[in-house]
């Protein structure tokens, strides 16, 4: 437990400290390979690597909507209504964010416009590993869906039997996804950054993965021939405020859901009552023993942080220092409080709004910015898979109207082509008056 | 003169050619080192810079908002006014753009909401150099006064008299700028990603700059404790899309604006009429000759391009293809081509629109996506100076309504302690019941 009235500046500034991102320069050059590979031989080099990692028999890249659509037959109704429900909802949020395009006039006759317009070609890449991940389908799908872009592509890594889980094509179905490509890692990425024979380049890169995939992320995104992607990635992470009256059961599964994602998960606890802490500590460990990931989740506790304030208001501020990925408020009046709550990701309101919910299915996105990037990034939403244009137009009386002040400004910048391309034209005008 | 429907597929992509940019080691090791000296040293390495590269007597960073007041009074009236004009105008488009929270009833009793709000501190750099550039000032002042953000910090490198240009402090206090930094290049943005002694550490930087602030800028948006960063950067382009009614002398003013930035503008007209191409090219020679910067214009016109092609939809195919960040559409019933441009940062729509008027003063933002990333980035404008987040809230009923298909998908997901975050309420709620 950390006394926090009893740190110094510099001691809270490590008691909230997350842990070190290895820069491992045998990973860069590992994965600057794998790109390499990529780009000079194409689907044959993302075939090698998948079958080295993945899929040893596996010859052909696309999983057709044929196989698409009888591996999601194999999901049981219950899992098919689940993941309906929160297909649903989901949707429902990200088309709320349907932007409005604008359209202004600032002097007479100059008309300024913003219009938004769907990325033409995505890429959504989805982990393999030990548990499918359905949800992430949809948090990627469905924006994607409803910003309309034209091509959505998902790349996971194929299992031994040279398929997906029945899950995320389930998922994928339901998104519109037809373009699915069964290979992971670094060289998925590459393929969707740059393009191979099979599959076409995309515009910008979706979707979380291991740290093969996210060094893979940063190198196309520095690359003018590669891709733009999502947002910096690092370890999942909670932080849980909570008073007196939090029900200690729910925030130790609350912190302890977000302990099972990995052993580097970040679960923190600040509350102004010690007697809080003392029993969360006793729950934690009760529900620990219990859980099949049981081992990931002991090594993230581990790691956990229980922190004392004198009063909710100064938890708040311990909050807003580190700016969590998730910040789960268990506090009387928790609405209340939202005024003065600065950062993080997504705000989970009161006793009955646990992680999960948004995790799977409240309607929110749950890929957000961690590691601190909730202070710079935004939680991924309909915008991210949209691009921002502006158009302007002047008619003879704008240019009347507005000439004479570009003039002066280009003048005052030195820039004689930029007054001369209101100069001709004014000198027009002033001819057909 | 390139004669489009002649290329193979691969010349025309030649044709399209953006020249490649440098990829220097060594450049890249100098702003390394910049950085480090920063991070160590702090203001001492700042000024040490500043007086090596820009000011030579320089004792002090901040410049006070008397000195900025004072440097302001010297503008000319006449200046005063153009900018204050284009102040007006950009400051009306951003404002439109003010963006509407979200707050939906996805299930009964879940309400997710998607809330707008200001980046904290926000750090605008604007570059020194020949000529004193207070549309940038604007550009990037105005969306983050509009935005509401709590510090905007503007770093420029001082002359050797320890101040700056009367036209940038003029535009500094239009837009309530208070912290202004005399430095300039790398050091400047490693000072504002990282922060120094006098200088507290900013959460994105906005602005265009040399090729050292441009890698300092990659470099430090890389680093989790450094800063995001506006976009990717490349050299300055337009392209014309005109027919056979287009204005020689607007088209060849219009050419000749871009191609006066620098020796690496990108300059290109398309269009379905040779006899445009024919004047267009006659009227650059004319025009050329009288500029100031007739040196730098003659070197990006060196590789300026005339691309004919058979109609003007093959000419739309073409600037969709290489994705400018100017487009001008000097075409009969432009408005009516609108549907048929799929990538551009901004577009300039008919005889009156010169580029010009949205470098400063129609209310669009002059900072675009250039070197082909109009295909997947935004125009500058007021979401860049603000971060979404989200909430939910999730009542008893809430719980109810979604708690079963949450525990299905964690099941399916094979993560435990999420579906106990929610097993734990049920429970609760059961023997509330």
């Amino acid at each position: 437990m950390i006394n926090w009235s009893t740190l110094s500046a510099a001691e809270q500034t490590a008691a909230l400290a997350r842990p070190a991102m290895a820069d491992s320069a045998k990973l860069r050059a590992t994965v600057a390979d794998i790109i390499t590979a990529v780009l000079e031989r194409g689907d044959e080099a993302v075939l090698d690597f998948t079958r080295r990692f993945d899929s040893p028999e596996l010859t052909t890249l696309p999983l057709s909507t044929e196989k698409r659509d009888e591996l999601a037959s194999r999901v049981t109704p219950q899992v098919q209504d689940a993941i309906q429900t929160a297909f649903n909802n989901v949707k429902q949020f990200h088309e709320a964010q349907y932007p409005q395009d604008i359209k202004l006039t600032t002097t007479p006759g100059v008309v300024c416009e913003q219009r938004f317009t769907a990325l033409e070609a995505v890429g959504l890449y989805i982990p393999g590993g030990s548990a499918p991940l359905p949800s992430t389908v949809m948090m990627l799908g469905v924006p994607a869906l409803v910003a309309g872009c034209e091509r959505k592509v998902l790349c996971t890594p194929p299992n031994s039997a040279q398929e997906i889980a029945p899950e995320i094509a389930y998922a994928a179905k339901l998104c519109g996804i037809e373009e699915i490509y069964l290979c992971g890692g670094a060289q998925a990425i590459a393929a969707m950054a740059f393009g191979t024979q099979t599959i076409t380049k995309v515009d910008k890169i979706f979707g979380p993965g291991n740290s093969f995939v996210t060094e893979a992320k940063q190198q196309v995104s520095q690359r003018a021939d590669g891709a733009a992607i999502d947002m910096p990635a690092g370890p999942s992470e909670v932080l849980v405020l909570a008073d007196n009256n939090a029900d200690a059961d729910f925030v130790a599964s609350d912190l302890l859901s977000q302990a099972e994602h990995g052993p580097d998960s970040q679960a923190i606890l600040v509350t102004n009552s010690e007697a809080l802490i003392n029993a969360v500590e006793a729950a934690v460990a009760t529900q620990l023993a219990a859980l099949s990931r049981n081992s990931i989740a002991s090594k993230a506790m581990g790691n956990a942080r229980y922190i004392l304030t004198a009063t909710v208001d100064e938890a708040i501020a311990v909050s807003n220092q580190y700016a969590p990925e998730h910040l789960i408020v268990q506090c009387d009046n928790a609405r209340d409080l939202l005024p003065k709550i600065k950062h993080a990701g997504s705000i989970f309101l009161g006793p009955w709004s646990p992680e999960s919910a948004g995790d799977y299915a409240s309607g929110t996105n749950h890929v957000l910015p961690t590691y601190g990037y909730a202070r710079n990034y935004s939680s991924l939403g309909l915008l991210d898979f949209m691009r921002r244009y502006t158009i302007q137009e002047l008619s003879e009386d704008g240019m009347r109207n507005l000439g004479p002040a570009i003039m002066q400004l280009a003048d005052a910048e030195g820039l004689d082509a930029h007054r001369n391309a209101v100069g001709y034209r004014m000198t027009k005008l002033q001819q057909n008056d």
